[in-house]
């Protein structure tokens, strides 16, 4: 088997950390695998680098910073390569610009172009272990870009993608849970779930793995594995795989988004202060609005209704005061988005009515639904999370044990 | 005027030095100057990181070295362009490869092929400051390569090259004295030294420039400006040009080599335990050897003196013991060399003379001698040192005043 092991920031915090990482790559190459290996930076340097830079002043040149960022990674894999040299494991370290890493120029956000990898291809051929900087490319132009948020994970699922090989994400947590353990203690481990359910749930909220390294690993067909650093028992963690609807299982997971509120709003249904002027101020303001619903109160208006982060609930108040907008808007803080995940809802139905009747019954108000193919969320008040999380999970078979689970 | 900056690893240690440095920056650049940076690793990151790669094993692949060690002028580098943007300065980092140093692939002591100009060249050209990584290149293969001691001395000189630019070395001594200050309080400072001077002292142990950037200086004719960083008045530091003898002083400066061993060995003239085989033994085992000395005792015999480094001595004398070879070696250890250099010595006669003389009435011994064009040099007994370097800078006027030295 062949397969890329990325190895996230806590997983090579420390020098016997990335020593421990080179023994398990040592283990799993003896065992007749060629392995490439993808890592980030060790644990904190990351933070770090951008407290040294903000005492730089208040401006953060993109293009500076990537290239500052970029350094964290790089010290991890000449670090790696060298434990692995010392174990008889010739390795050898690849930067974002060496393993052809050509992206866009959109820097601490980059998007992948192509990975131009002869000498990724190149180093295996000659029986080496790559060991690659996640996290960072490079544009045609020389500069050094990072590709944000969970790049490291694309670049390992890219680099997977390209060799035709398998990819395991290691990181601190043990696999994909139905719902988060910290918030529902009985939580069940998923062995497996499906590309579109991983999604939804990364989307979400569950925050184990980013929805754009998933959707790269769908559009490639990688089987992607997620599990504990140095965890051999691949058992153990979760498969994200290309499956269809599980027959015995609507719901796979839970997964929640916590400080939405929900802003209302009386709009003239056409015209000058219309619906549509309102949603263009939210575009420009870039603020990502969910869950819109709208309804008509007469021919001429109606009223709008949407949920955002508290922080863009508050800027886009005082940008159409500022304004002086005709929106009157009332505000719903506090609230808590509740997501249902599954494939399985594709085929069954009353999933909605079960999570309405369940809720309802435990007297759990709930304030705005929206539904994809394979999600229900719903908003309902902070207060009630724990107790909504806990209900759900039980009436859907998500907890290993109702006794396990705490407050 | 257009003039290169470099400013070492004691001069942007701290986030309030590489302020401070962008700050000079910013003013050359407002007196209506064209000004590059390079820089070198802040403070001591490059040792650390060298601890870090020796906790890895015992096996420090150099490729591997010098990509972790480029990261530390990398963070300098982003750091500064950062610094500089924030004072209203456009300026762009580019490290070894974005700045186009091609070097051989001897990595931790790469030679530089080339430099491929065109994008340092359109970043000058956009009006914006490089902010260029010292010590580092890359390979045509795109390994990245460090240039070794002193290497960011040589990429401050070879950019001014390229550009046909001025080079000012910022660092933390104010200028190249006769003889070291620590060693002899009363020293004066040179405000203009030739580069034949400079390399001998730099050879023979001054420390405060490498040979080999200023050997790079004279090759291309680059004024190079030698001073204490942030210090903004040129006349207080030494200039390095391209000079003929100063007719008043035929001696410049004393430069000293601590720690020298002289080793003495009856051998066979000719034949298998002859001269030869002792010089090929030692060129083996890769140690410099220097002012060799021969003398014939017989048709057959010669003696032959040579003096190196302590712990060459050592390891030469226990080589030749574990190979059972006939020479018996007579050590004299703790020896100082002390040089004096000026290029005025090749006009001027009898400074030979005159060190011997004035060594002899101060009952020093000394026991070996070479010359060059520009130096003399003479191995005396440690414990000498101190008096034997007051009293030649005090016979060749190279002390402000006799009553400031020390003891």
């Amino acid at each position: 088997m062949n397969v890329v092991h990325k190895y996230g920031g806590t997983s090579v915090a420390t020098v016997e950390k990335i020593k421990a990482v080179a023994q398990r790559v040592a283990e799993v190459r003896r065992d007749g695998n060629r392995i490439a290996v993808v890592a980030s930076a060790m644990g904190s340097t990351t933070d770090e680098l951008i407290r040294l830079a903000r005492q730089m002043g208040d401006q953060l040149n993109p293009r500076e910073m990537d290239s500052l960022l970029s350094t964290g990674e790089q010290r991890t894999v000449t670090l790696l390569a060298m434990a692995l040299e010392n174990l008889g494991v010739p390795a050898v370290s690849l930067t974002g610009f060496q393993c052809g890493f050509v992206t866009d120029s959109h820097h601490s956000k980059a998007k992948i172009w192509r990975i131009d990898s002869e000498r990724l291809e190149r180093a295996i051929n000659e029986g080496k272990v790559p060991v690659i900087t996640g996290f960072q490319g490079i544009t045609e132009d020389g500069d050094i870009t990072t590709l944000g948020r969970g790049g490291s994970d694309t670049t390992a699922v890219a680099v997977a993608a390209k060799l035709g090989w398998d990819c395991e994400i290691y990181t601190d947590v043990d696999g994909v849970y139905t719902v988060d353990p910290r918030k529902c203690p009985g939580a069940k481990k998923l062995s497996q779930i499906s590309y579109g359910e991983m999604m939804e749930m990364s989307s979400l909220g569950a925050g184990v793995l980013e929805t754009r390294s998933v959707e790269l690993a769908k559009k490639y067909q990688v089987r992607l594995f997620l599990g504990r650093s140095l965890e051999k028992d691949l058992t153990r963690g979760t498969y994200i795989v290309n499956t269809n609807a599980f027959e015995e299982m609507p719901v796979t997971g839970i997964s929640v988004i916590d400080d939405c509120t929900m802003l209302s709003t009386r709009c003239d249904a056409m015209g000058e202060n219309g619906v549509s002027r309102l949603f263009s101020m939210i575009a420009e303001l870039n603020i990502n609005v969910d869950m819109i619903s709208q309804q008509t109160l007469d021919p001429e208006h109606c009223m709008v209704s949407f949920s955002c982060p508290g922080e863009s609930a508050r800027r886009l108040i005082g940008e159409a005061q500022k304004k002086g907008l005709p929106y009157a808007f009332i505000s719903q803080p506090s609230l808590v988005k509740v997501s249902l995940v599954g494939a399985g809802m594709i085929t069954h139905s009353g999933v909605a009515s079960k999570a309405f009747s369940v809720l309802s019954q435990s007297k759990i108000r709930y304030y705005q639904i929206t539904t994809s193919e394979i999600s229900i969320s719903i908003t309902i008040d902070q207060e009630n999370k724990q107790r909504a999380v806990e209900t759900l999970a039980h009436a859907f078979d998500l907890c290993e044990n109702r006794k396990d689970m705490g407050k």
